[in-house]
């Protein structure tokens, strides 16, 4: 960490700040200069809160030489993770693919999409049993029925399954039933909920905030680790920019940044960023071609009669294609899916 | 609503799609271009999902043209609300101003900055008990202990008190025990917690979203009234954008705008909006003098050891200062304080 | 384009702007809601102004049903663009590649890069004699004596070239020298730049501007177009967002969505986006499976020397290594290098 | 300057790049820590250029501890400075008020509205002769005879007059004929225009860019100032976020933020940053609360037939109501108008 000093600051102030920062365990090695100093720590300083040291008022800023993040830091971890839900890996060699109906609204539908995508290779059935929705007028999910929906055709597929908890009161429920729980983008701080499934063995999808940045979503995989649950699987799905043509803008810069900071996998959902069916396959194998370890994607059998986000679902025989595809840049990048 | 369909659509398809339109309880008025066709919707489009509307395969587009939000509209509700916490109004002639420190520290810390803060005018004390940190090992606020001080301080200064609520399980307690329950911008689309306070009578102080549109955090308190719960604060905070000087860009725009297109009343949050202290006194000003109902601004008595946040905290002397300079402005306004 | 009405408009108010909008040359289709009214128009609406409709105190907003390129757009010119460059053509199955120093700083240099990127396949040579820096104080480029020095080495090797104008003052000379004239991000709105170059027939290069909507950056193509230059380049290097740890955000959804849109060839500059070496080998690949007609990239031969963005630029053999990995994903996508 | 350097980086070859510094000109002061190292330069660094020594393959990253401008700095010039165009001051005690209509339409229009504004209080006539449109085919402004109405214009009424420069070919007659000459922020990086208006005496105004950094802001500035003309005045329109509610995004903080940096003054667009006309009063009284040296508004005197941006235009009587407000706003701020 480095402090700068405000300008003509006094030899007695700088010495106090020094001491105090002594005394948090770290070694504090100053440069003086004519008008500006800058102080540089060494040791330890993911403890110290840079907000507390700029509070002192002869401190112009504080920068950051390491990353904050430790558990989910490469640098004490040097092999990529890999992730096991029964007995799909995700981080390793193969790709994973996650598909389905963004939200659960029949047994039937899910059965028949499941089927399908597991035919063109899909590891893990997507689908939503609580929906985040903008308005409180739309559709808001099936609740707990669509959790037993996608137990019922996991039974049928052997597919495991991932959904998203919104509220700590269905977590207990959830680690039974789910095999992956997924933590949207609105609540990726949501410190709270990080904590709760933090405490859990679950492997958790963890969506990328609309407005995160790449530090702070490792941040909140480090809320969940720091609890003792270290499988996490982050997720980029869009960021919000000006741009308006697309619900989101798909930021793949963040896969080799996520590879080189963290050892942590690292999937893309190419059907949320865009908001667009048309835009799910250039997305997907752009992501692949980036180096991404796996795809989330939306199918849906009906996609005009979709009770939600019909508009950037593809169908089960564009996935397929979709799918064959995707294994040929998969091969490329000596991967396999 | 408006639908804007694709080029060279037939006309059967386009029947068809009236035919469902229809059916779901508004009027369709086709305006049928040589290339291009476009549906023009009447009546009540709040109930209709665009995106369910979107995902039909000949539809283009679809465009608002009424706001979602209904409870929250002023166009149904043209005078202005003005919320009542014990005797203290906010909404109406009198300008509110909340003010205390980002944590609560210690039972002397709080009472004394209470007692200060009074004198100068505020009325609401403000301090966090349960604090939403970037850093799992950032310190994470006192809990229920600090929840515990800010009663008591509220006793002895007679000030209500408004302070964040995170999570679910502490709900029932914070109903009984605080004057206004403070949702954070990290949980503004946390539907869960909207839809519970929503059921409660407290005061909602509903703080805006880093990357939340105007439109979207006005659907957020639409999620809070429509569950019955109309006493609802709004406030800005600053968003997320790609200058990097400040903390979060404030955005005094959405003073007017929440002004023409709701009834509920806007506060503005200086401290956290630029995170540097000097900045405060200007943007309060501005606030005010954009026609905000008042402020939120974090007052501590020894910035320097603050637990949290202490770079953009100001000292109790010079919130006095500020006070005085604000009734000014508020008078030109035909406000007061 | 569909102008929405205030609510509660008096009749005889619609009627004056109907007929003031028919006046314009546009059929007006009026749909009279109870309290709000809209009006369709149809016809050659590129040629309305909207800020001009909109100023009308009695309109709410106004929407565009098409957009408002023309040239540009691909309704009205289905074929995709194939742009020549002397033999190399852009836009056709074949991906064009750009490739060399980020600024020209000697002969010897620019022939060596050159010669290197030409036998690992590059088909045009880059170079800035030109530079448009952040800092007065940083170096500005060579000036013409860069643009002698890319002369040299193209009659050399035979590899076209592009540089970037950023002057009238040099147009004449550009026009007589240059193969590709580059419009840089920071220019895509110089109007008066865009109207100049459009007067010739020099293939121009426009690269997308930090803060510009995809809309945006194809009216500045509509703007060389509209004087008579149809042979415009677009080039995405990222845009500017909340985001810190890359340079700018790379928006690969621009491929897709300029694809749908246009007729023009669209190429991905990963060197500039992301500003780290290290990202361009990724970003490129994601480029080239995203569907993008080619890429530029920066190669230096000792970037440690580099006058200007060394930190973004590859050495030859990892250009070369790269090729060799595009060429594989070229292939999956139908195309060759 | 403080060099981040990688993790286990060879002594040697830490040695070889403090070598290398220290030639540069600077002093270097290392803190070689058991895994990461960190350089810090004292001196000078206004001269280095970070890019450069970014691009050593040992360095992490590159921090700037002081402004890389100079002329522009307040460190190096305390005292605030204040323009003179003839005997109207900008920077001073006294607000500078500069309205006029969007664009020159026709004598009597212009005259109309200055004799208005005059009567008010503004003291800058503004109108735009050049008009910079996003669509080629939007009305392009009335060239060199919308400057010969300003100069009849000025003649009549003895106001300055400040209008836009586009481009290089227009600015001998532009130093000749205009008081102000203002850069738009379309062209705030075109680095040749601000180089080639930094030659001349004649004080300029800088629009902040739509995508502009605060810093990137002060070092157009300083482009300009770097050839000799230090008569620059900043002024703040708005920024590009992901809020589509408003046009741009006014962000007030960039007035404290210069004030502190810089000597220089800064006045305020609220027009062009909302683009909706009943925004301009509550902005405008924010701006001056927020410590702005004047603003710059348009005034029409028939919005609905405006050439231009009519929607954001305020009528005089509308205009003259506002000032009698900012003067209220300006005695609180001890100025005035």
């Amino acid at each position: 960490m480095v402090v700068i000093l405000k300008n003509n600051v006094k030899q007695e102030e700088i010495q106090g700040l020094i001491a105090h920062l002594t005394g948090l365990g770290v070694e504090v090695h100053p440069i003086i200069g004519n008008t500006q100093s800058i102080l540089g720590l060494v040791g330890d300083t993911s403890k110290l809160d840079p907000s507390m040291i700029q509070s002192h008022r002869i401190v112009e800023k504080v920068m950051y030489v390491q990353e904050p993040f430790k558990k989910a830091n490469k640098v004490f971890h040097p092999e990529n993770s890999v992730i096991s839900v029964k007995d799909h890996l995700i981080g390793g060699k193969a790709l994973s693919v996650m598909a389905g109906p963004c939200s659960v609204e029949s047994y039937e539908q899910v059965l028949e999409i499941a089927k399908s995508i597991k035919a063109s290779g899909a590891g893990v059935l997507r689908g939503g049993a609580f929906k985040p929705r903008t308005s409180p007028y739309s559709f808001q999910g099936m609740g707990s029925e669509g959790l037993e929906i996608l137990k019922q055709v996991r039974k049928e597929t052997g597919l495991p399954i991932v959904t998203e908890l919104m509220s700590l009161e269905w977590l207990d429920k959830f680690v039974e039933d789910v095999d992956i729980i997924q933590i949207g983008a609105r609540n990726m701080s949501n410190f709270d909920l990080l904590k709760e499934v933090g405490k859990s063995k679950t492997p958790i999808l963890l969506k990328r905030g609309m407005s995160s940045t790449i530090e702070e979503f490792l941040m909140s995989a480090e809320y969940i680790m720091s609890e003792g649950n270290e499988n996490v699987i982050l997720c980029e799905r869009g960021i919000r920019t000006f741009e308006t043509y697309t619900r989101n803008t798909l930021d793949l810069s963040i896969v080799p940044a996520i590879k080189k900071l963290s050892h942590l996998p690292i999937i893309v959902d190419p059907s949320h960023a865009a908001g667009m069916w048309w835009m799910v396959e250039p997305l997907a194998k752009a992501a692949i071609a980036a180096g991404a370890d796996g795809l989330m994607i939306e199918v849906h059998n009906d996609p005009a009669n979709a009770k939600c986000d019909g508009q950037q679902s593809i169908k089960p025989a564009k996935f397929d294609a979709l799918m064959t595809k995707l294994k040929k840049i998969a091969e490329v990048e000596e991967r396999e899916i």
